[in-house]
């Protein structure tokens, strides 16, 4: 069956942030009925979906009886309550991607082990159940710093993860169960999305670079393509297809990945919906992630996944010592530049850090999206009315 | 002020159809704030818009109570209630288009004359205030067969424009005011948007080269670039601009024009908003229509209209024969073409030549886009439930 277009068909969606909100904007263009569970009334895919029901996204009532109203059901958030996904499987819900998958990818031990016993390429690490494992560890020696500690769970935008370089550091952490994964000396942080149907047809995305905010550990800019030679980039899609089909993923799932000062390719997480490093796909690829995440999970054929022109993407984030209602200060001077358009995510109020919006280059040549970006970067500022 | 991001400000959109819905995309994109007043509760925009409102676009009260609600108004299509306009501008709203335009546009007897008094090149025409003077001025030989006939208003998608090549199409005509216009041979239907904020920046789309169907009088495809000369597509870009100018028009005004076998550029008639032959700009330009119109009210800077890509359009209209519940058959078997974006405008019933959606596909070369367009033509079928 494939009538989804202007029929009785129901796209389930848990999560209603700004992805959710960029999925609507193709499920509209489809004319595909969706219903929509976020705990916040105020998120951004509280309008444009069909309905939308306020609710924990981790509650097991909570989201099967939302799951059930729906043919098919996906996520744009990880943090949801796999049991119920089991649940729905089993009376006969398509959930894309499956709970099978989700549960490998949500817990970052579980994830890395994967990597291990699938012959993926990955940063050398220690699994520890509780803080004081890992101090007893570090303690004996058994862990040398520096290392990068991630939690297991609940991870998100630069959160959950932090390089210890001495003992102070340790004693900062929270008390829960963690990874300590060798630091590895690296020339560039790299992503390939990579999208997968049920019927197994497979292709991927460009290889994008990613620059990151030294303090906030957050992406700042994304390129696509990437500045590097052909054959990293082909090992790249390579490996990023590999951990696709290991993880019998469907749907889009986007690969993180070290580029090693010796060329090597090291996985260092995956995402498993669409993700902030495909956002310059809608303006610059024939297929913008949001379409091929729809067309992956309907099971329809996949769309190309070139770019038409290049692409740099820049992160909006509220500025530091600003909250309260936001202002986007500038954002007509950069409406200015050429080839530039804003993401608003529709957040009212900004926090230091917090992640408000993006805003796309595009340009024939990629070093002048390049130099547009910063320009950008440099104009455009997420302020608030409250200092803090 | 252009503090419209995530703010307070209200955008009033008269008419929720396809064009409003697409116009929906961006002001979510820029995360601004929407009403939409239709007459249908199934309106296309009845969702992704802040408010829905179920109303007669024609009735003064109507359209002032609505408008009154925000601060900038504009419209997705023509035939709205002009005097409500007047009204909200007197008191201190914004309307854009205004409401002086629109005038000037609403009646095509109106809008000729316009054309006439600005030096705007035009096909040689006759006013008539109903079937009786048209009649008869047929019967003294004043007006001479064959001619194209179209009412002064309410036309719309091929209805109430004719070819009348004898006397017995005469007798078919409705009972309405009307102009008659001298039959021109011309090589090419031709159309250029052009885009002018009340500051006075103004720029203009590519020409774009339309196909018609040679039955329903509907646009079949839409090419753009339009294969021409540059020196003719400089001429009709330079025409066009005097008459957005000339109407002192702010927004989006689409100029459909003739090129006549001599290489003469002649204005057929303008809409004052996005328009069918831009929607392949979703895809293929820097900056799509919906959102330069967006950017053009707001008196934002406007946007790139350079292609990324090469661009062709397919209308998707109803098959004859059927009605009832639109199924879109072989829409899966087009996804597999390179390059190919379904847009569903989710209109539930299908009749013979409604426009139920439309297909862009953009390719680096026009001449494969244009081969896929016919493809897509081919295989897709928007059919009913119902035979007729």
């Amino acid at each position: 069956m494939n009538n989804y277009f202007s029929s009785d068909f129901k796209l389930g969606i848990l999560g209603g942030g700004q992805l959710g909100k960029m999925l609507l904007y193709e499920t509209r263009k489809f004319d595909i009925q969706t219903l929509v569970l976020d705990p916040s009334a105020e998120a951004p895919s509280r309008i444009a979906c069909d309905s939308f029901s306020q609710g924990d996204l981790m509650d097991y009532e909570t989201v099967l009886q939302f799951g059930r109203q729906a043919d098919v059901i996906t996520f744009e958030i990880e943090s949801v309550n796999v049991e119920a996904l089991i649940k729905l499987e089993q009376e006969g819900k398509k959930v894309y991607p499956s709970s099978n998958t989700l549960k490998k990818i949500q817990d970052k031990g579980i994830q890395k082990s994967f990597y291990k016993e699938n012959a993926i390429p990955t940063a050398p690490f220690k699994k520890f159940d509780s803080k004081k494992a890992l101090l007893s560890s570090v303690e004996n020696e058994e862990t040398v710093l520096p290392f990068v500690w991630k939690s297991t769970t609940g991870g998100y935008d630069g959160k959950g993860v932090a390089v210890i370089k001495n003992k102070e550091a340790l004693e900062d952490l929270p008390e829960t169960p963690c990874i300590a994964e060798e630091l590895i000396p690296f020339k560039n942080e790299l992503a390939v999305i990579v999208s997968r149907n049920p019927s197994g047809e497979v292709n991927t995305y460009p290889v994008v670079e990613m620059e990151f905010h030294p303090e906030a550990n957050q992406v700042e800019y994304v390129i696509c393509p990437a500045r590097i030679e052909t054959s990293v980039a082909e090992k790249a899609r390579e490996i990023a297809k590999k951990v696709s089909e290991a993880f019998e993923h469907v749907g889009l799932l986007a690969v993180e990945m070290f580029q090693t000062e010796d060329d090597q390719i090291l996985v260092n997480e995956v995402a498993p919906r669409p993700h902030n490093s495909g956002h310059y796909s809608i303006e610059g690829s024939f297929t913008n992630q949001f379409e091929q995440h729809l067309r992956a999970i309907l099971d329809l054929p996949l769309g190309n996944t070139d770019s038409k022109v290049g692409g740099v993407m820049v992160n909006l984030v509220g500025e530091e010592g600003y909250t309260g209602d936001v202002i986007y200060e500038n954002i007509s001077e950069i409406l200015k530049f050429k080839g530039v358009t804003p993401h608003i995510y529709g957040k009212k109020i900004t926090r230091p850090f917090r992640k408000m919006g993006h805003v796309t280059i595009v340009n024939e040549d990629l070093n002048e999206a390049r130099a547009i970006a910063e320009k950008v970067k440099a104009t455009i500022k997420v302020i608030g009315n409250e200092l803090i």
